[in-house]
């Protein structure tokens, strides 16, 4: 196995040899743009990892690795068009760029290709890697729609919200894992098992991203601290603070978080302040724990070589440190 | 093989089967409405008649049926949101009734469910037909790509027309077939003539629709006749009254294309005679005739017993009679 940096530049030429000139170009133009647009690429990553990790090349693994990436920014497309996002990677959204008729079509086109990427794989390997990519990629869509109902609801449980990030975020992780298996010709239970581990830690890292968004650091976040406090996001933090807190803090929290003030500093003060008094800050890490370990427990459990068991965790590790 | 109703029933009792009380219902709601409009069914008809004249039972062949059902209500819903428009089969559209983001995201999991459909097929059926799922549903969305192109055209030549109606109309009705014989494990070549039957009789049967747009029997064709020239479509009549007809005439035409008038009872008529005078009516029908021999001459090749081609040749006529 090789390191991180390695993937990634594998994952970047290949993406590069990926770009279509194909006609018409009104329908691939956004295509091609989408996929240049960077990012860490960590989900093909790990599909070339797990692939050499039950001893086959990454090679053999590049086109299902491609399909997962390719996937991820269809469901960018067609989320920024929900989300009305004018931006993604500081660049401008495909529907911004062009309008959203393009972004729904090039979307499509997109889920469509990554079906295709599986067609050099002898039938046995394709039909299981596509029926693992349409169980996933129709969670992810179920978990998308449980974030927009969730919107519109204030008795979202924590069940219910986890439920949600498992399948908005964390299957597709688990999925790009199963796949590098899959085309190794890993065991059933390998499979399963990688699976697992790669959606619990997409789950472990999905909550850390909710609370690192309120109490992370704002030079190596990435994002803007406090981002879903101005959005109103009711995320694991918020949920679990109106269980914990007082019945006042309670009511402050929900009065905060129908408001949305022009200079929201002392909004985001006061929702940290009943995050951390109420427990819901600890909880939350309690959790990320609890599923970073539950990860690593099922690692224990594969097939593979101790060291190499020992890369996919110092992975896992630097992926909830943000050091990739 | 059996009459068409027979067919159509049989989709129609599977299709209910296939209603889902899977949540999130927000979802999957707008997915129940949309199977259950109603319409003829003919694309599913076709799959099922195909799969028995070559000699397999039609109920080997409803998961693909219902796949091509399910792909194309896909299609409708996000054609539907890029047309802006307000009415399927004379209920409410999916993003009407609910939103466009529901229409998005729904018609997202239609396409997925659509590959889901190929799941109990053993491996090799299942990856024949998932490669020709994807590169006809690719080719429909550049089809739908190329439609939204020609509107802000006016240089659009017949061969590019042509190309448009083939990929956006005619592709999925060979694919409906062909999967028939392919579950019905029929000769690759026979695979590969039948494509050429289904997709010939549907350039055919769009170009019909050109045509009987505006020279149909307001009482049998379904649609409002003049629909086309009300919204200025560059159909197939208008390309070709374009290229043969006088400067005069031309001018007149490309002026009418650009005006919507409260009233557009001269507007169509004026059309109609350019249409007529020009040629342009007798060479789409023509056209037409050229698509239909096509596909009865491919018929012709094919290794199934006479008696068999008879009932799709009767079925590509009655199509084409609108007798359906």
């Amino acid at each position: 196995m090789q390191n991180i940096k390695f993937y990634q530049d594998a994952v970047t030429k290949y993406l590069e040899g990926f770009a279509t000139q194909r006609e018409p170009v009104s329908l691939y133009n956004p295509i091609n743009y989408i996929l240049q647009l960077g990012g860490k690429r960590l989900r093909p990553v790990l599909t070339l990892m797990t692939a050499e990790a039950f001893n086959s090349d990454y090679t053999n693994a590049l086109d299902a690795a491609l399909s997962i990436e390719v996937f991820h920014n269809f469901s960018l497309i067609h989320d920024d068009i929900m989300d009305d996002a004018p931006l993604r990677r500081g660049q401008e959204t495909v529907h911004e760029k062009w309008d959203i008729n393009t972004g729904i079509l090039s979307g499509d086109a997109m889920l469509i290709m990554a079906y295709q990427l599986f067609e050099n794989y002898e039938p046995s390997v394709f039909q299981a890697l596509a029926k693992l990519f349409s169980k996933t990629a129709l969670e992810v869509c179920e978990g998308q729609q449980y974030d927009v109902d969730f919107e519109i609801r204030d008795d979202v449980t924590i069940q219910e919200y986890l439920k949600m990030i498992e399948y908005k975020t964390a299957v597709l992780v688990g999925a790009a894992m199963k796949m590098g298996a899959i085309v190794a010709k890993a065991s059933e239970a390998d499979q399963n098992g990688i699976y697992e581990f790669g959606k619990n830690l997409g789950i472990a890292f999905q909550l850390q991203d909710d609370y690192l968004d309120a109490f992370g650091d704002p030079k190596s976040f990435g994002k803007q601290v406090g981002g879903d406090i101005i959005e109103n996001k009711k995320t694991y933090l918020y949920i679990k603070a109106v269980e914990f807190a007082s019945e006042d803090n309670t009511l402050e929290l929900q009065h905060l978080f129908s408001l949305t003030p022009p200079d929201p500093t002392d909004k985001i003060e006061t929702a940290k302040q009943i995050f951390k008094s109420s427990g819901a800050a600890d909880a939350t890490r309690k959790e990320i724990e609890n599923y970073t370990n539950k990860a690593f427990g099922v690692l224990e459990t594969l097939n593979i070589p101790a060291s190499k068991k020992e890369i996919l965790k110092a992975f896992g590790l630097s992926l909830m440190h943000r050091n990739v």
